[in-house]
């Protein structure tokens, strides 16, 4: 199954310059979505891993059903100020200025391994973040895997020495 | 099984006064998760629909592992400026201000009936604008269906006519 047919470009979204992979019209086809929550699953077998880690708020629709279906803790790697109890932050340059990405404190054990998921990995700021995140909590990354892999705006140097998986390349 | 006890309360989170339920010991247990997205389609069987509406960011958590489950579309209802195509916004009073949510004004048919989904009604302010989002699209709601229902903060009257379901009450 082709997924690339399902992601929708707009143009200057969120802001100008920047082509936009629209990912509602793979959400909205069962087969499609199925097959890009199956196909990551396919991608990381063999991988060992204990935990999922979850990217706020589009990594969810993909880390929670593969959680669901492997069976495996979802932990969410969240946005500033979501989380409600003692967490750790990383902060980042996104494609869109300075980002920060928070995980609670006790998410992880130290020497888990843990798959981390979100939609697009575009400059690889934030999985980078999340990795760290990961680490500074005494666990290590299986993989970093996402529906959508940008080849071209640094995602392969921010995140060279870990493993990535993806589906559709561009 | 009593998925209640895989919530916890943190208080005066994010603001003072607010006993806020941090969901996420119940994502970090596969069991209770995997009950409570099967509680949730246990709880809406029988009832027709053709689409699964999803809340960013937590409602996300839920709806897509029932869409996968249940292999239906998907319908993501986004915070302000999320949604990168042609859309519709709703503004509410939330338990802590204005806040504003949006659907791609192509993401339902007239006719269609929709499944609404959140991991908390709490005020049913967010709920109640979903459904309007719906509606104005010429579709129905189904059910309004959460992990958590708060009855004591206006959500009973607020939602008065529409079918809600939930797997845990305060």
């Amino acid at each position: 199954m082709d997924l690339s047919q399902y992601i929708a470009p707009v143009a200057d979204f969120p802001i100008p310059g920047v082509a936009f992979k629209d990912i509602t019209p793979l959400l909205a086809d069962p087969e499609a979505f199925a097959a890009s929550v199956d196909g990551l699953a396919a991608a990381v077998e063999g991988v060992p891993f204990d935990r999922i880690a979850a990217f706020d708020a589009r990594g969810f629709l993909w880390a929670a059903p593969l959680a669901y279906k492997l069976a495996l803790p979802l932990v969410p790697i969240r946005k500033a100020g979501k989380l409600p109890r003692a967490r750790l932050t990383e902060s980042y340059q996104g494609e869109y200025g300075v980002e920060t990405v928070e995980i609670h404190d006790d998410a992880l054990k130290p020497g888990e391994s843990v798959l981390l998921v979100d939609d697009v990995i575009a400059t690889g700021g934030s999985m980078l973040a999340g990795c760290r995140l990961v680490e500074r909590l005494g666990a290590s990354v299986a993989a970093c895997a996402a529906v959508i892999e940008f080849t071209g705006l640094g995602a392969p140097k921010a995140l060279d020495g870990y493993r990535t998986v993806s589906l559709i390349t561009y």
